[in-house]
């Protein structure tokens, strides 16, 4: 393609909304455009790019026996409210009637619509397993769109359902998918980790994993050991459960005992006044579970993980409590409150009751106890894995192995469904013997426009993007110097043709600009090669340039197509 | 593929709501389903083809220097109110509110986006032309959906939209859209005119082509010449002017006269009761144009044209005046209306001008007028075309032919529309000399979705579909009449592998069912090349069966390949 016929306006300066580094780049090398709040028009060159993963996934979800469909994007309302996710999808689903005032619900996901689709066609474990796709814009109205592709709010998703006749069949789909998916990231040229997940909103028996590009910019933190190759998300991670280590609670044979700590409300103000560690504090949170106050303890260095407490309880709306309700609750001001004495359900992490001695509020106002001895001191009918696990925690998995933070961008997920929607929307079978069965079900998706952010993220420097051969908008970037100049203008336009009919996808910079400026639009973009023709050119010799190296080679024309391909498969 | 893991579910019977035959087969194999009213999911079959055509389109439009890109779906009010057309559209345009309240369309079309983002993009001559695509999702809220992909709310389309410096410049994209369409619709192996078209709804000044694939069920009418390539939508299509055709008044000698026609309200009845032919009559119609009364006279064998009407008459609202109307305006009970002494305008058919002599209503309840000499009787001040061609009319571009009416699915349009968006959305651009100009633009539209009814609609039996090589969702569908026999099966299998191995694609029918439905089923599907594998694999032989012409031939296997390639070649 010409560079003069192609719409491509780079900017010199990042646009002021643009927080994140992918974000700027696409904006300033014309790779998409703002139309709206978290909506973008992928331009040419982004288009080309966003076309090579869809081709990808593509490629690996036939290869996995998965047969590609569309549904539409509009869903009548009736399919939700089967499933009952009308009301519980709040405001993040898009809602519109029609003419004759139906309502539907523009697709952030297609559970329903497939789910009754199936449900339709199959009705014989002779028809089972089956494993659908689609490539297809998605609609989700995000509170807070941000990160330019990374949250938007109309997007472009593969989605993959399975059904199967058994839970050994889902298995297999899963593994099938999450090796299909390991494929797709890993031909992407993605730095990825797959990760233990929560099943989050989305409900369901089983597993899931997200699959992370890791980058700093990530919403998500991950914990991965630094031996084995566990890997969680941190609302799912788990520290290695230390029975053995569990205090001697005859260790600490100091009695507890309140003491005066007037004004010190926080576990900073604690730390400092007293001079001790965070470690030596015990934490007492208090929370509203589906509107009943409940206690967490912790310890003073560690965080409550409120996806795990809300698992563990069971409870459909969990959330802080306010300072007016902790006092409700408890009879005592925010600050002071302990585990010893409260009335309301307490619930105690592991890792406090491997403490000897701590310090906790004593509900009094400017009051703690001290020599807390947990295991002597505190109710402990409720006992779990409740808090974040910490960089340094041991891995749960190995022996030797600790565990390290990351942030991470989710570009995939696979979730084991179950008979989640199956059962609702009664998508049964009859199996061999003649039985009705409910069909069990998976699911599994890629953010395909997120991984543009992601693969912009993980490679760029300074001066732009750093695209990967598999993801390139084209293969090279032949320079000509000075298109006035008739015999380097020869030279390019034989290369070019040479190379396309090769195959070989050329961008040529026909512009009558600078070279500065060519050189500077060709770093800003990104292309993986690039062919510099210039005055060498009436030596038969150009100049190849590869983007993310910065090596340079002259070479003969006659070798430059054996070069091109080198590096292309390289 | 394998047709044991494939979802494709045929039907014997026809669906009740499909009342064409491309929708009722399309559903009877397995290529669509429906969801709600004019939405339907494209099932594995269905999603191919369209993909296929998709490619198709795309290549097209690559080789005529488009630019692809993706818009979003959702769309700002604020464009729409900034081209005049968010209240002008009505219904149609689907309407839908954000979580702030801030109101957005569902893209139906995308004059706006695009034209505000080249205003952004584009500011120098330089830059121009450029033309740019995008295959997306629309949306229509059609009054009255139906025959399946043909008039749904959600379709797939292809626009393209192209920006010039000059005139010129948009004639050249004009045509060489218009090219890359032929050649589009010839590669689907359609049936299809090019057809003048009327400028219509969408505005703007200068020509507009539509693509017709030709089919009975069709929603529009064509006219086409029998010698020359005149072909013009019926909207549109003129008759051969005959200026030296026109009556000589003097033929007429007989004076106009009053004569009795008690209870005749109608041509018919005239005709029948005077004996005389309906093209012996003038016929005078009554409409409201922008709610001011106007009469429109034609021959009473031929049909007002309202859109010709409409355009000359310059109005918004057009349409055919009640009966109270009429009688308000002309005084007269509606049957014995016309053209002599109306006070209300007249606008006369030219080949109303060319009768020497008619019957016509006297503006009186009971009594018409004989003798009718347009020249010497009626008011002339307003003669132009205003009425549908009709078959055997002489053709206006060449002197042999005559009109005959076909009709025709709109598969495509082309449509320069000059400065109507860039005038209103302000996309200026510098020209050499520093002036700022506007502007001119084409639109392209291809209805993809709309294809696979077209196709299907040109290409079946009562057996079902007859796919062409290019479309055809598999190329070969591979037959073993006995799944169990496993010579059968071997050789089925060895020939499933060696064809996919050169390319072709193949749809392995590997179902445990007896051969009838393994062949109703393919008939139905319409596969173009079918490979039987039965007893004569024993002798290393197979049947090799055209879907179209049904021809068998008995070759050896290890013909199967060359023959194959052959075939898809042809």
């Amino acid at each position: 393609m010409r560079q003069s016929r192609l719409l491509l306006t780079t900017l010199r300066e990042s646009p002021a909304e643009a927080e994140v580094v992918s974000h700027q780049l696409m904006l300033r090398a014309g790779f998409i455009r703002h139309l709206a709040a978290g909506m973008y028009t992928y331009m040419p060159l982004g288009r080309r790019v966003l076309r090579k993963v869809e081709q990808i996934v593509r490629d690996e979800m036939d290869r996995a026996g998965a047969g590609e469909l569309l549904m539409p994007a509009l869903q009548p309302a009736e399919l939700w409210q089967e499933s009952g996710r009308y009301e519980v999808y709040g405001p993040e689903l898009m809602r519109i009637q029609d003419r004759h005032d139906r309502e539907f619900a523009l697709g952030p996901t297609h559970e329903e619509v497939i789910t009754s689709l199936v449900r339709n066609e199959v009705n014989s474990y002779r028809k089972l397993p089956l494993m659908l796709y689609q490539i297809q814009t998605k609609f989700r109205d995000e509170r807070r769109p941000r990160f330019g592709l990374l949250r938007s709010r109309e997007f472009l998703m593969k989605d993959a359902y399975s059904f199967d006749a058994s839970w050994e069949g889902l298995d297999q789909a899963y593994w099938t998918m999450f090796k299909a998916y390991h494929r797709i990231f890993t031909r992407c040229g993605l730095n990825f980790r797959a990760v233990e997940a929560d099943a989050g909103a989305i409900g369901g028996e089983g597993g899931t994993h997200e699959f992370m590009a890791l980058a700093d910019i990530g919403e998500d933190t991950i914990a991965a050991c630094t031996c084995c190759d566990y890997a969680a998300n941190l609302e799912k991670a788990e520290p290695r459960r230390m029975e053995k280590l569990y205090s001697n609670p005859s260790l600490n044979t100091d009695k507890m005992d309140k003491f005066h700590t007037p004004g010190l409300r926080t576990i900073d103000q604690l730390v400092e006044s007293l001079q001790i560690q965070p470690q030596d504090m015990i934490k007492t949170l208090v929370y509203m579970a589906d509107d009943q106050p409940i206690a967490v303890v912790v310890r003073g260095d560690h965080e409550v993980n409120e996806v795990k407490v809300k698992h563990i309880l069971g409870s459909e709306k969990f959330e802080i409590a306010s300072s007016d309700a902790v006092s409700k609750a408890t009879g005592t001001p925010s600050g002071f409150i302990g585990p010893c004495g409260l009335t309301i359900p307490v619930w105690v992490d592991y890792a406090v009751v491997q403490m000897s001695s701590g310090i906790a509020g004593a509900n009094e106002l400017d009051y703690h106890y001290r020599h807390v001895n947990p295991r002597r001191d505190m109710d402990l009918r409720h006992v779990a894995d409740l808090r974040n696990v910490m960089e340094g925690d041991p891995c749960p998995h190995c022996d030797k192995g600790e565990l390290k933070l990351h942030r991470g961008i989710e570009i995939g997920h696979v979730f084991k469904l179950g008979t989640k929607y199956s059962e609702k929307l009664g998508a049964t079978f009859l199996d061999a013997s003649g039985e009705n069965q409910t069909m069990i079900m998976g699911c599994y998706g890629i953010g395909v426009s997120r991984i543009l952010s992601a693969i912009v993220e993980q490679n760029h420097d300074q001066n732009g993007m750093i695209w990967p051969h598999a993801l390139a908008p084209f293969q090279v970037h032949m320079i000509p110097i000075s298109v006035k100049d008739s015999l380097q203008m020869q030279v390019a336009e034989d290369l070019y043709n040479q190379l396309q009919d090769h195959g070989v996808e050329v961008l040529m910079d026909d512009r009558e600009e600078r070279p500065g400026v060519k050189f500077k639009d060709s770093d800003l973009v990104g292309i993986p090669v690039r062919i510099v023709v210039g005055k060498d050119a009436e030596h038969g010799k150009i100049e190849l340039v590869e983007r993310r190296t910065s090596n340079k080679e002259t070479i003969h024309i006659q070798d430059v197509e054996r070069r091109i391909l080198e590096l292309i498969q390289q």
